[in-house]
């Protein structure tokens, strides 16, 4: 299997996560998404949506949306399962993970950032505090919530092993970091977010330990 | 169980078309986004992120996040499947739902629309040709791509069965029309969608054939 992939997409760092925590080894292709490589023809042959990640399997076959290839991964890899079995468990397991990456991660990725600044003509200051900051933190409220009152949370967003929604929150952790965003209201996040760090597939996984992370701040 | 629902709420309106596919018959309550009726306390206490659709199990467990829902029922109500058995297929069903459902849908909400005009001081026109427009044309440029490449793509969009990427594309091809984008780059939604018009489940969860739609659209 082959991974398209970019240390600093949140998209495909998810994706790097459910891979270490499966213990399945692919080859990298970088596509750096500041350079605009995505949009290029040679990969966007690959993956229409001139987006990352994208997995290619053994026979050719391009999958696509973080989501999905993580889902495909626990389907035809049941060890390591990313989904409870319990269907209202794994229900709530899906529903954190697309509180991050439906209600959070889309509104702030490259796209909308360059769009704000281009079109809106928005300042730096203005993208990062009025726009991003404002809505990690609205979505961080919402999830807050949800694992404060969730029977199922644990020492992970769903009991005491990984799941998909953990491969989700801790690339928005870090995002949400990189962004200097306030996380004092959001103590049962940060306290998963430390639980994760400490494992080594999410370590592993971190966009500065990346081949492709500019050496300077590795 | 009972939907908290609203007529024009795109992710309700998925697990309507969902629903209906199944003929799983509900309590419906109605939430009006309009009126800002999500944030109320009653329905902030059952649905910490404040958005639509949620639904509540005959044990009183609450399931949010319409993709969630859709594959909860899938799980549970093997009859009428809305993913397909084979892995990469099932991988492209949900990888085209995730394509609407994460990079337009949450982008071009009531949210974000209330945001731009009030935070940043775009024109109602503005929000709907440089933002709204902007965004579903360039999402659904990407879908297009993908459906017309796919060996997947038959009827609908992938074989000849409703799944759940119908159950996205078609809520996200009525918000295309109600925004007046331009649909004439992309025949091959066009076409599924007026494929979807004509089957039973897909015509009863529009939204201007629900209750609480204006008397006077429906």
């Amino acid at each position: 299997m082959k991974l398209y992939d970019y240390y600093q997409s949140s998209s495909a760092y998810r994706v790097r996560i459910a891979l270490n925590l499966k213990g399945i080894d692919v080859e990298r292709v970088y596509i750096n998404l500041t350079k605009g490589e995505q949009r290029e023809e040679a990969y966007a042959g690959i993956n229409p949506q001139m987006q990352l990640p994208s997995l290619v399997l053994g026979e050719g076959e391009v999958l696509t949306q973080s989501l999905a290839i993580i889902e495909y991964l626990d389907g035809v890899t049941p060890e390591s399962a990313l989904l409870p079995i319990d269907p209202v468990a794994r229900a709530q397991a899906r529903a954190i993970a697309m509180a991050v990456a439906i209600d959070i991660a889309p509104i702030n990725n490259l796209k909308i950032r360059k769009f704000l600044a281009s079109e809106l003509h928005l300042s730096a200051e203005d993208v990062k505090v009025k726009w991003i900051q404002h809505w990690i933190e609205d979505g961080f409220a919402g999830i807050e919530a949800m694992l404060a009152q969730s029977p199922h949370t644990g020492e992970f967003c769903i009991g005491d092993t990984p799941t998909i929604a953990d491969c989700c929150l801790i690339p928005q952790v870090f995002n949400a970091k990189r962004w200097e965003c306030n996380l004092a209201p959001f103590p049962t996040i940060r306290r998963i977010a430390e639980h994760c760090d400490a494992h080594p597939a999410f370590a592993a996984a971190h966009p500065l330990k990346q081949p492709d992370a500019p050496q300077a701040t590795a």
